[in-house]
Formats: C-alpha cells, sequence, structure tokens
C-alpha cells in the first residue's frame, strides 16, 4: 500500500521493523550482562521463526558462530549503525500544533539517530519561540531556514487539510523524505521517501479488537 | 507477526487501517461543501483499488446509491462510529517520560475517542503532579486508581527493559487492551488485545530508504 513498497529496496520493510525488535531485546541481555545470543533465543523471545531472524540477520553485516552465536556488543553496534540510529538525520517539523509540539519534546528521537533541528507553523505569534529548547519559524520562513539548516527530513503534523499542500511546498524546497504522521496519503514523486505513521489508525484496530473480545 | 493476527477477527486489520485514510479525505470532502463521494473517488485519492475501498466499506454500515455514491454526512458519521473515535475509552499511561509526557500532551488522542484519565510512573518525585492537566501517580497507587477509574486500555511508555513487567502487573490490575508503544514484543494472555506501535521501528526504514536513494 505504501507508495515504497512498488519499489525494489535491498531491504525488504517487514525486516527493518523486526531489526529494531532484536535490537531491543539484545540491548536488554546486554544490560544483565550476557556476551552472546542465538538466533533460536531471539526467536524464541520475538515470537518470529528462527529462519526468518536468520535471514534478517543477513542483512546486516554481522557473522554468527557455530554454537556460540551473536558476540552480543558487536551485535548491538551492528544493528544500530545498520539501521541508521547512531547518525545524525536534521529534520524539520511542520505543524506545531497538538501531536507536533510533542514529538518536539520526545527526546528519544535524537537517541534513534533523528534531530528536529526546528519547527514551522503557519501561526504567527509562534515565530520566534521554542518548544523543548527546539526554535519555531513562520512557515513562510523555511525556504530561508533549509539555506541555513539543510535539513534531510520533513515531519508532517500539520492538520490533514494542509498536509499535501505543505508536503509540496517542503519537497521543493529540498527536503527528501517526509515522515507522515497525518491520516491523510500524500502523494509525491518517485525519488521522495515517504513514511506514514498514523497513530490513529492504530487506535481503531485496538477500539475494534477490545469490542469484539467483549462480544 | 502481531499477536492478534492468529485469531479470525471479522474485520481484517488492514482494512481497519485504510478507514481512517477514507475518513480523512471524506471529512476534506466535506470540508469543502461536497455532499456526495463514490468509492472510485476515494479509490483515485488513496491510490488503493476501488474494488478494495467497496470491499472495505461493506463493513460499515452504510450503503451508497448507484450514480452518486455515498452522502458524504452519513459516511463520517458511520465512520466515526465504526472505528470508535466517537465513543470514549478510558486509558492509563504506565512510564511518563519523554515518549509518554509527549502523549499526555497530545490533544488529538481525545478527538479519536482515547482519553487518558491518569499516568503512572516509578519516580517517587512525579507522584501528585500533573501533565497537561492529567493527573500523574506511582506505580504503587495502580491497583487502588484502577478501582477508581476503571480504565480498559493501558499505554506503554516504560523504557523497554520493564515493558513485560508492567505488562504483566497491568493486566492483572485489569486492563484488557495494551498500546505498546515500547520496541520491545511483550507477551500477553489470548484474551489481552495488543496493538505495537513502535514509531523508532518507522524511522528505520526511513532511513534505510533515504540511503538507498542516494547510492
Amino acid at each position: 500500500m505504501e507508495s515504497e513498497d512498488i519499489k525494489a529496496w535491498k531491504v525488504p520493510e517487514p525486516t527493518l521493523r523486526r531489526l529494531p525488535w532484536y535490537l531491543a531485546f539484545v540491548k536488554l541481555l546486554q544490560g544483565k550482562g550476557e556476551t552472546f545470543v542465538s538466533s533460536t533465543q531471539i526467536a524464541k523471545e520475538i515470537n518470529v521463526d528462527p529462519s526468518q531472524v536468520a535471514k534478517d540477520l543477513s542483512f546486516v553485516n554481522i557473522a554468527g558462530r557455530t554454537r556460540v552465536g551473536y558476540e552480543i556488543a558487536a551485535l548491538v553496534d551492528a544493528l544500530e549503525s545498520f539501521l541508521g540510529f547512531t547518525s545524525q538525520h536534521k529534520a524539520f517539523l511542520f505543524g506545531t500544533g497538538s501531536l507536533g509540539a510533542s514529538l518536539l519534546h520526545d527526546t528519544g528521537l535524537t537517541q534513534y539517530g533523528l534531530r528536529i533541528v526546528a519547527g514551522f507553523d503557519v501561526r504567527k505569534e509562534l515565530a520566534g519561540t521554542r518548544i523543548n529548547g527546539i526554535p519555531v519559524f513562520h512557515m513562510d520562513d523555511f525556504p530561508a531556514k533549509q539555506k541555513e539548516y539543510g535539513a534531510t527530513i520533513g515531519i508532517i503534523t500539520v492538520p490533514v487539510e494542509k498536509a499535501q499542500e505543505v508536503t509540496e511546498r517542503i519537497i521543493a524546497g529540498g527536503i527528501k523524505a517526509l515522515w507522515n504522521f497525518t491520516p491523510f496519503r500524500i502523494r509525491v514523486p518517485e525519488d521522495i521517501v515517504v513514511q506514514n505513521t498514523s497513530i490513529y489508525a492504530h487506535l481503531a484496530v485496538m477500539f475494534n479488537r477490545l469490542n469484539s473480545m467483549n462480544h
């Protein structure tokens, strides 16, 4: 369904979504003082087929050893680096309303390689303010600020009716990847990356399952 | 991969994830003063097959009319109600760290039917404070507060190494559905609903696509 699905990516999206689970579990073992982990152990913990774990890890540049498995410290480093969590990706956030301001407060993003360097909003009274230390500018200043900061990622948290318009403006300004939090299916040129994270859609699934349980 | 996938649900998860996109688009048309919409129009906008749109909408209690399609106001009401966005689901949030506190700031959740009534944390100095008007209690007070509020949903934003432990405590206390924001694959009994929203996993996909584009 995602626009990126039609392209032939080297690493499949399901693999990229599972690897952070393995990372979380392996870091947990590391915290407990463990030094080696097998793909069978990961498979059992995550509830994924062992052959799937081995296949997923084959994309990462790390080799396991017969019987002992993977060295944990090396696996953590390899996974974090492979997933891009150790690089710093500069991002602009568009729409500092409720959800946008929330994300500016989430310092966890920095630990996962995303550095939000500025927020933008159309409300004039917000220009010049800071949210969690991050400067907020007027939307009209985006082209100038883009020259200054050179962000590659745009986080879209504008109201749904503005999603497509903002998308087009920021792509024109040089943004290469969009993290779309609106429930709107934005349209982009082929060379632009889109990741949709509609947390409200997840709510719909949860409510439906909860209701089905009760009946 | 999700634990719920093994059960035979009446409405498929992909349908439940697409319906909010249709809703967003149809509300947009409503805002522009339109009164009717066809499934072909929705399909074209969302980039989904028209037969898929018709199939998805067949789960919702609404009938389209030949030639004119669906009446927009009725479709909006039917979708919002079907998706559970018009009900108020009481939720507790566990772990008022960076991401947890962010979610307490997101008033958008209320509009989608989720009312976070309290937050819990193990840090004693936070007990008795409020975040965005929402009271924060010590984790040890959860059983008493659960008797008082009767929340059905638990939002898990604790550190990853505490995810399973907190999961077990809150299920024992009567929570029926878990919205898990940690990258940990929590294990739950069969009658408990889990929705995993690992926003950092989405980052991994975006970074990888962005790198592939550059090479």
